[in-house]
């Protein structure tokens, strides 16, 4: 059975409606895919965010990322930035498997690319990451490069949310967090297109949660006192796609309304707090040998660009509330645990 | 009598207490000026905002500036980034005004320093702006040189809010916008430091409005219908200020959460609006003949910033509905008007 | 007769070729026009550069900007760089007449646009600077908006470099700067292509200046010693067009290779030197009443974009030269003087 | 033997004196280690910068870094620009081994530092590289965990240059390049400080270098001819370190100036070259746990940091050249082989 999320609770953001999945994969072509590591004080993983089913490095998705706080170790922005492409996969893990996570997306691009280090250049390997020492014993490194192409291969449409992947171990406003998504339909030049986010959320102290503007998060320390008194130390990964036609200009602009999302759900961008927006778009392609000295791509009218900012300020509130809402109460390393949103949730109708 | 501010209707945002004045000026030193004009279609104006009571050339605050959209026309940021520094009163006027101020600013500050153009550099004038058309007939560039000088000569520590000064013809969530206020005292190290925000409102659309979490305007459109379609057109200008000794750094860091707070009224950054965060600090000054070859400047330790990030955050959101709520209904250019967000308020009870 | 510039004097920067104007109005509709106020110790004045021949506000040009040195005055940087469009003519002043100039520009675009503050936003005046504090009266703030406007009623496709317009009080490697420009042509996809650059020097020691590579300003302080201590306090703007369809992204990769260029003269970008770059092409205009919901532009391939770059290193490092070959030497205020780099040439061929 | 730098020829770059051992390693504390790969087709490495001799994580370095240009992998600047300071050894390697350099670089810092992940954070390791493939076959990815590990326990103040460490397969000007060093001393305010810096080389085309502002490339393709036609796919990663007291907002300007000194040896910052800047500073540390909430932190006074822009200009110009001058002509992978710029030098006097 699906968990349930947000919207399953009769809880809605925004006014914008959402795809099929409400997920970032309703943006044809993307693909999530997810390696769970759980066993006693393990609580980690791999989340792969697939840009497009071909393959990436060839055909290179417009790209840009934002950096809304940057305590974070993402690797491959620099060059994002730079060019404007994504040429791999994205891999979200914990913060000290980046190496691994890098050096596994590494092989997978050489062995998929024969020509890369030889007649061509190299390649920018894109990983993200959040701190799960909380709730895993991160120092263990427990991901091999094994989970890391494992959650490549497992990409597909329908994907789990919550406490899976690179979520598993994850806390968002001192309860459980993880994995989450949303999505928007935009009709526009009579046709339909779509804005996805998916979010990997570690971030937030439990009395500043917001739910859909409720603040929950006071309630929950009302009914319950707050033994915590630790700073926001986590950080959330934000990921927006979508096939609107856009440049990497307005991809930047779009990944930075991100900000805005986050900022509903409670949280002050903690200075612990490494929050990273990337946003790509599977319109305009690169390609890696492109013949034409001269390219085409397309952009939206820009007068017409706040409807995309808007649904993705809908979605990156709502994907950080289904992060929450789709993942079970846990109990990890030395003993800590992370209650689920689950459990708290019937106080928004108080 | 003065105008209520949110408090006084007993609507409180967030944890912190504020100062004595609730505004920018509780950091000590700080004076804000205006000079209204209100007649007819015209409604405009000038505010300023000093740093220190002395000679702000000769003794420079510390500073940095965060563009959160920058389809704005804001004069000195350049060299604010690259030096760290605000060595001129902050002008705020409207858009088509910014020339006539920025010489107007060059002006004060030649004929205080004799010096400027002759034996030392020249000065960098800090003028920010929005537009106040639909108010104001802003073609008109009414403001003249005299009127930026004597905003700076009119400014103390007690100041209006509301439709005063550059605020006069501003709205905000197509209500009354324009000048508002808010600080917060934080105990920090046995002394008691002081954070205030003083913005200049004029974006947002009026369905968007949340007051302390609460969807205000979408109660309103119910109540009224919405007549407007247009789009955000608006911009903020947010500045925050402190007497707790900040880096460069840090004041952009957090100058960045000014835009938490401005998130929490309802905006999510229009494509439109230029929306544009300075922060000082009047604790790290630098003269501009400093003998010293190695001058000692002070740092917050940053595992205790985010009480700063609080405090801005919360200061934000006050400032922003304090420059709504202060303001009376306003009748303008063209038959156009703007309501206050008092005549409302009382829907936040309901 | 027309002043000699430096391939009049058989020194050849670079490998490439030159436009038919060897400048910046080789990029077809670009076009310059000059004020120039000499009269004793007055030695200022205005340049302005058009992007096309049209409407810039009805019709923008692709562009963006870059920040080498932030210790400048330069406005309309930060919408450039959020929307990469610049949709007014770009005015070059000295520091002081920012204000005034920035007026006259809005009052201009007003004129000519009657729909700026009433059916549309506003405008984003771009306006740059270098101090001329050394020759001119800078104090006297000279420059009028007449002189502002007739600069741009002036422009054509020939015009004058080295001690006219914003360049006639400028110094360059403490000989007389000012107005320079060159050009490259680029046979690309079986078209021909042009990249024009355009600076005002107002920087740089003299025991720094490299001609060609050759150390110029060593012999020319062995000659006649160094009576000056001052550091680097000029500023340069260096101002680069192009008929290349380039993106904003790619512009901002253009702007940035000026720097080489200028480093190649023998600065090092002094602390006190605002040295700001912005980039256009004129190949992909944006609409200000754009009707189509999505638009096509068209991009150079980046594979090939080395040549571009390469156009733009030569093209400034030449055009930084032809603003001091160009120049006579002029005596200014209180009877500081700035020689010509002509009666120094020959010691090149020593 | 020790191998000549360019000094050792007689060719003298700018007009400052170098330190003791002309090396990064002047500034006090700082050392550098290399684990050298030569193998028949295996031509790589590891070079290690140790910014001080006690725990890097406990005792941070004040930071920067900037993107001259960003096609590149670097790790680790999102959180140097965040805090303003680095926190493990400067880990050099190619392209396709960051992902291991990261993992041993974490582990190292774990092994070393027991609260990592347990009772504090996590930690941000840097990692940059450069493309070695034309010479090392680089889809085989040869640098191994102990690799990086030993270059790090390798570190000293007497270290080798040329094809060592990280700099064994890479090429420069289409010669050979790989790790170079200079550095200037500065008396100031009655004290001797140090600028050092360090690159590792692997940008640019022959027919570009100059040498002294000399064209040898030129002369090289005269005389041999030019048969590779390839475009500027290299980088180059330049590391500059002090004991000046300067902020990360200065170290920042001082990064940006090592552009300047690129410049001089004659590339103009190709498309396909990732050049990334890091300067840090030994003189303002912050510790981890800070026990005091103000902390002092020293500044050199503005008005004097020309001395420092000049020295890394100076200092990286001689790095770069001392990295290929040291170096001796290698043979690599699939027959390719990179000339010593010794090879050439005598023409440099022709």
């Amino acid at each position: 059975m699906k968990p349930k999320k947000l919207r399953d609770y009769g809880i809605i953001i925004g006014k914008m409606k959402p795809g099929r999945y409400n997920a970032i994969t309703d943006v044809e072509g993307v693909k999530v895919g997810h390696t769970t590591l759980m066993d006693g004080d393990i609580n980690t993983g791999v989340t792969a965010v697939l840009p497009h089913e071909g393959n990436c490095f060839k055909k290179k998705v417009m790209a840009a990322s934002h950096i809304i706080n940057g305590f974070g170790k993402t690797l491959g922005t620099v060059q994002i930035n730079e060019l404007g492409t994504i040429e791999t996969p994205i891999i979200l893990t914990n913060t000290l498997n980046i190496g691994i996570a890098s050096d596994a997306l590494i092989h997978y691009m050489i062995d998929k690319n024969p020509d890369i280090g030889i007649t061509t250049g190299t390649v920018n390997p894109v990983v993200a990451e959040c701190n799960d020492a909380y709730l895993n014993d991160i120092r263990g490194v427990h991901v091999s490069k094994k989970d890391v192409i494992d959650a490549i291969k497992n990409a597909k449409n329908e994907f789990s949310e919550g406490s899976v992947g690179a979520g598993t171990g994850m806390s968002c406003y001192q309860l459980k967090g993880g994995i989450g998504s949303a999505s928007r339909v935009i009709t526009f030049n009579d046709m339909e297109y779509k804005i996805g986010v998916l979010v990997l959320s570690n971030m937030g102290k439990k009395e500043d949660l917001l739910v859909n503007g409720k603040a929950l998060g006071k309630l929950i320390v009302e009914l319950e006192g707050n033994a915590e008194t630790d700073g926001d130390k986590g950080s959330i990964i934000i990921i927006v796609a979508t096939d609107l036609p856009v440049t990497e200009r307005q991809l930047k602009r779009i990944a930075k309304r991100s900000v805005v999302g986050l900022s509903r759900t409670g949280a002050y961008i903690g200075h612990g707090s490494g929050d990273i927006a990337i946003a790509f778009t599977t319109a305009n392609k690169i390609n890696h040998y492109e013949e034409d000295k001269i390219i085409n791509i397309q952009m939206v009218n820009e007068a017409h660009i706040d409807m995309i900012f808007q649904a993705t300020v809908e979605a990156t509130e709502e994907a950080i509330l289904n992060s929450m809402i789709a993942a079970d109460t846990i109990f990890g390393r030395n003993g800590h645990y992370r209650k689920s949103l689950k459990e708290y949730i019937h106080l928004y109708y108080k």
